[in-house]
């Protein structure tokens, strides 16, 4: 879940726009096999991306697929009005992507809560999971007329290989291949490249998870090809590595006559971070409260996306 | 999960111990085909009950099986040495469990924590998971004689119908049937008939778990049949029905020359419990308390049962 | 915080209106010295209790003043329509008590959540505090009338004696001290002599806190004596104390031509209540839920009157 | 809580002995009126800063007085005999302190914790007092030599402005004046410059807790003058300022002939970082973790320098 920078090495980034910008900025153009486009929603910019051959799957460290970037300072606002304007978009988006895997309103969907509950920046997924609207044992016994529009929906929190001993991917193959249902729907904390998407962006795509993506680095992949199902990942990043803030750093002071920072990385990096923690990464002091009001919108959404019959403001208002 | 009464219809009781005390009384003598053996551990009593037949398990409304139950007042204490005594003691019955079905030291185990981690006097097992000493993915690359005498050992905790919208019983047997672990241990909350016996009683059964037993009262069994590999159900009351109180109180006061309570019943729980909540129980005011401290005994002997290479100091001193 | 009958001796309840109906059922007649009035609400029901002499204060285990009981199963249900409703009455109680009182919009309160925050039945009162509108550090520097209807709110959970070592009325008592507010909101879970009150009605109560009241028997009292401002008391039931069923089932029994139960209270009660457990209390299975659903409802409603320009809508819209 | 560059401006840190380093580095030698001398224990290495004199202070933003630091990575080890050795050393300095102020064993102590319970990095205080062994209202009517070698101790989290709506001095300072112990020690989440300091690093200061102090920028001091006794200070480093990274970043390419960085670190910072969040902090991604092993460590620290009759067998043995 990386780009190559020639310079730096792996810069560390989950996002598909991204890492796109990132290329795109150093050859001066888009990258060929790639397709962008952007609309203006107000309160949202959405930015859609198609990764369309393997080769440019390669250079961005993405795969093929397609990747929509919902982005709006609006969720980590607290205006519940504007938050609710957002989560229709995100639920728009959610929707068209079910368009285009062909789901009807009675196809079941699986959603996968990624990520340690035990770390903050890492448990999105289970808090999420958390207020998803779950209905697959209610719905059992009734015929699809008489469900009121609610679509059967089953949520699971896998956990990681720490607190398991299970590989995500193995529990998950395992529920999905026993309770067979028509998708999954896989929700992530992110690591992006730029601050200013911490808490401010959402990345859909029909690509799955792949292995090494993720704050917690999941190791393996939860795709169609693993699964046998349509995998859709919903992430946000939560975090940014800390390397990744001093490259930036770094190459910043390039641009006023400083040294090539070629070479220099790893002295600067190595004095300035320490051995000990491998995993230091950036964040806002607030980070449970950001998450708390993250998964509530992303819950939202969800639920909205997913239960044709239910409106924006029943679902806001029954979220826990 | 129950003993039937003539009078009194259902007596809700998850301890095969407490069903055949209850029978046996009235008969004034042992049912057939079960045989009881009691050991006196010093800071702890054991009763070994064996269900004989079929029969004796209709009329005592448990499966035919073994059943160990260990009873302490250490276990509510908070006396460390005495609370380890009794770990010992409650690893050294699940040890035998473990040579009666043959498992060697390398046999992987799934240790299973049931129940809702969001209603206190059920989230005993999710509270014990979070305790295991979880080996599974550090071994597997391991021979076994590089081990140190740890076992394998993965661990889920799968909610409830109402969390997920699945089964406990389709996500345990679809883990099962894909990591095959040689056995399920499967750690719950129980109720019992005696508020004695709330927090001071730990029973074990070869037989599982069966449906209708628990404090969430389990729709379906998790079983050697339904799953294909044995299942080793760990249980300890955490509380009592509230109806149980009153027939037991009513009860006495025919030992003093009251009306004959048959018919009685009906009435005189109407008037007392509440027709809104259908699950009234009687628990300590402290049940949080409670439900921690017995998640650490409880975890502190499963960990030591299942390592053998571990000693009690060792686990109880890494015991988060 | 109970009222004593010849027979049982004392019968606990933290509820005027409870200790009233008991003793003039047994008197079959209203008790001199205390009027009371109902109103119905259609959504709920109100009764108001004014206890007029020390004498009828003595015999109902009550200090003289004026209790208010609003009673609903909406409080119990997840209707938000209707759990609205009942906020805006029981706020309409609460500023009938701010005006009682001659408060005026600006006089600053201080909201203090009863309880212990690591015992489920006890922890309604810091469930509350948590999702106060706190505004008193945002005003202090904001004349009048720039206050946008906003009244100077500060809120506090001391916890209990056996966490802090400190007994709950120092640490209220010196905080008012030093801050002075204008008045103290105290809000405390209950035991109730009825199970069907359990999370379906709030006692307002211009008295305070009396000792021994509360899921936590408080040791102390909070009243306007002890602190120096006005104390009103909000609480809720949460428990029936197990004694109290059996002593019910009991005296429903004697109707069917039982034995008379006195003297025979005490061994039917340690016959079935374990000697172990002082404190064994009736609630329901899911107490963690109606905990937090009373919380939110609790707090909408003090949130509404506390802050006279904040319409039901937004309250709620905003409460975590 | 920072030291002033005459090129970076204001570098936050929180430990004395950083802010001497600091500047005496940038001297070629020890400021005037600041004593410091260094002792190795093995398990942990201990420096001792006395600040003299009004002008040292300044220069380093600190208070004058008595700063000792115990540094040792076994803190954020996961050994149980070298956390306790370190445990032991820290209470050794605890206890020197006490003998400082001439506190006898039975002098009256109030444990507080501070920082926001809500925000992970800054919870360490409350996560401390959650373990500290309150035994006041145990005491109170003993005499000293009945109670066992327990001192009176009692302990209380006060929460945040955000959440209180008080200054936590107002609630302190109201508390000591009405419990009137012999001394505070107050427990704080600190922010140091350097990454290898976070988790590894304890500090202690008989100066109290300074305005701008801690992960959560106190707004006001704890100290002798604003409480009337001593205050004694306890704090870890769990993050570093997202801006303290940078600058070092920096300040090393200089190093390598980069442009001096004056002038530059209003853009590069303003270009790095982002300018919605007011506080992004570095670090570890399993800060959850690193809080709850440090809140274990720094607890059996204090209750085994503040009882003198426990060993520090009990006292790890009992934490919980």
């Amino acid at each position: 879940m990386s780009v190559m920078d020639q310079t730096w090495g792996e810069i560390r980034t989950d996002l598909a726009v991204e890492a796109h910008q990132f290329l795109a900025g150093q050859r001066g153009a888009s990258l060929p096999g790639v397709e962008t486009q952007s609309e203006d929603k107000g309160v949202a910019q959405i930015t859609r991306v198609v990764i369309q051959t393997p080769e440019a799957g390669q250079a961005l460290g993405k795969q093929p697929g397609y990747y929509v970037t919902i982005e709006s300072q609006a969720l980590r606002g607290r205006d519940k009005d504007e938050l609710e304007e957002v989560a229709k978009v995100i639920a728009g988006e959610l929707q068209g992507y079910f368009r285009g895997f062909n789901f009807d309103d009675e196809a079941t969907a699986l959603v996968v809560g990624l990520g340690n509950w035990n770390a903050t920046p890492d448990a999105l997924g289970p808090k999420v999971v958390e207020k998803i609207l779950v209905t697959r044992h209610l719905l059992q016994s009734s015929p699809p007329e008489k469900r009121g529009g609610l679509r059967p929906v089953c949520a699971v929190s896998p956990g990681v290989l720490g607190i398991t001993g299970i590989e995500t991917q193995e529990i998950i193959a395992a529920i999905v291949q026993r309770i067979k249902p028509a998708f999954v729907l896989a929700i992530d904390a992110l690591a992006s490249r730029n601050v200013d998407r911490v808490g401010s962006t959402v990345q859909i795509a029909n690509t799955g998870i792949n292995p090494g993506s993720g704050v917690g680095n999941r190791r393996l992949g939860l795709t169609a090809q693993s699964l046998g199902v349509p995998v859709i990942a919903v992430g946000v990043p939560t975090v940014v590595e800390a390397k990744t803030i001093i490259r930036d750093a770094l190459e910043q002071t390039s641009r006023f006559g400083g040294p090539p920072p070629q070479g220099l990385r790893k002295e600067v990096v190595d004095q300035v971070l320490s051995p000990y923690f491998r995993d230091l990464i950036v964040t806002p002091k607030e980070i449970d409260v950001l998450i708390q009001d993250l998964s509530r919108a992303l819950a939202g959404a969800i639920n909205l996306a997913l239960h044709p019959g239910v409106t924006a403001e029943e679902v806001f208002r029954y979220l826990e």
